[in-house]
């Protein structure tokens, strides 16, 4: 059982770590330390990280990270649990997680082109067992997506990837695809992007509130194509008015630092950024779950 | 001059740094990089660092990690710049720290039993060109220190360190000794050690907010002796309304952290810390300087 756990954990490595870490990281886990809270909406704000951020980092290193930030919530990755992952992988990874205080509450960004890949998708969601996906589908597809969510009763959130997104560059566009579909069809509304294609994230976030299920949040250093991730206090977006329309809206999604500088070293910036959240959140009178 | 000035820097380390660091780092000053505000005082707050916190780090490092934290000021010790350092070292520390908008606001904390000590010390701020010093003076000196304030005009702040200091273990202990001393002499208040020794720091820095010349901006896990620093959220003092009291005083000196928690490794610890008070003043409509 741990031979086989470690063997995996190795094959999902995108760098090489030492059996010691290994030692560390993966024991038993204890339940007792497991202390995610489920509830949100209205009675706090969940902080996460979009597994993107980890993108150079394998799974003990971004949990290890995760863990010093005391931060609960993990947007999936591939490149942390592949779409081909058996069963016993599936769970031995959430073990992993719980030892480290970890949710995986969603799986994705995912792109998606053909009905095999979205139905592979709701597979692999449906094993690793949460109930949302993150995707960028094809246009073309998302009757066959909406369908899909019906099935497995799986909610879907369309990202939005600012102006050079052909597909979708702001929240907007992603809402006038998919308004007469399923309620279920929602997106992972972005704001950073949004931003830099000069859509207003807080007025964004309160329109389209009931279809917003998961959110990159993060700031820019413009509200233009090149603006760049910056960290969460030093950008152009105002981050105590957008928090207050979180709580205004009862938004019960998880707020996912998706940070996108310094991607080979993050850990300052990351927690420079959860600091900051933390610190409005606090000054609002708001829990961070 | 390039030479000596890098011999400089190389003497004052306590690792051995490479030369292509300091070559990034230590080019002529750009004044135009200089973007350091001088007035607070209701205008806003001043973050900084307490050179304590970087005991393991040289010059070299603790610029780069305060650069890339964008925070501007530094209480400056003796192993970034000793007390023997002659007038052209100090110049080009000075310098040194303009090249990452850093400005070294005072000088300590120092330890002082005898008068050649306290003598020293002023003769090295003034050299410095601070008008501030932390220092811990023997009780027996400290008339001796207050006629010094007045001959070199410049600041004492008297460093207050828990329940383990037989000395000052709190503000008030501070206040008794100095309160009929020239007002020029005060404390460097240390909230998390005031914390430990079950004082409040809410009230104590309001009610000794005219000799509160400096701050050790900290939480602590516990409001007794066994307590420990913490990242800035994560502790037992409330800082959002220490924040708001520090705005409400009008406090002018600087918010220093100090951060004795993982300190071979502290810059996601600083950094959290950094995010959440900037989360905080930003929330409250506090501009951080």
């Amino acid at each position: 059982m741990i031979n086989s756990r470690r063997q995996f954990l190795r094959n999902i490595s995108l760098a090489a770590t030492s059996v010691a870490i290994a030692g560390e990281v993966f024991g038993a886990p204890h339940k007792e330390n497991v202390r995610v809270k489920e509830s949100a909406g209205g009675k706090g704000l969940k902080l996460g990280v979009a597994g993107y951020s980890f993108v150079h980092f394998n799974l003990e290193e971004s949990l290890k990270m995760m863990k010093r930030m005391d931060i609960h919530y993990l947007c999936i990755k591939d490149f942390h649990l592949p779409y081909d992952s058996s069963d016993e992988q599936i769970k031995i990874f959430h073990e992993t997680l719980a030892q480290s205080n970890v949710k995986g509450y969603a799986v994705g960004p995912i792109y998606m082109k053909s009905n095999p890949e979205i139905d592979r998708a709701f597979e692999y969601a449906k094993r690793v067992g949460v109930d949302l996906i993150v995707g960028i589908p094809e246009p073309d597809v998302l009757p066959y997506v909406a369908e899909k969510c019906k099935e497995y009763n799986i909610r879907y959130g369309i990202h939005n990837h600012g102006p050079e997104d052909k597909l979708y560059p702001n929240a907007s566009v992603i809402y006038n695809y998919i308004k007469n579909l399923d309620s279920r069809m929602g997106m992972c509304f972005d704001m950073g992007h949004n931003m830099r294609d000069q859509h207003d994230p807080i007025k964004d976030l309160i329109r389209y509130k009931d279809r917003i299920f998961d959110l990159h949040l993060k700031n820019v250093t413009m509200a233009e194509a090149k603006g760049t991730t910056c960290e969460l206090g030093r950008g152009v977006i105002d981050i105590p008015a957008f928090v207050k329309a979180l709580n205004k809206i009862k938004y019960s999604g998880v707020c996912s630092l998706e940070f996108e500088k310094d991607m080979k070293d993050p850990l300052a910036g990351i927690a420079e950024s959860a600091g900051y959240f933390k610190g409005v959140t606090a000054a609002q009178g708001i829990q961070v779950l």
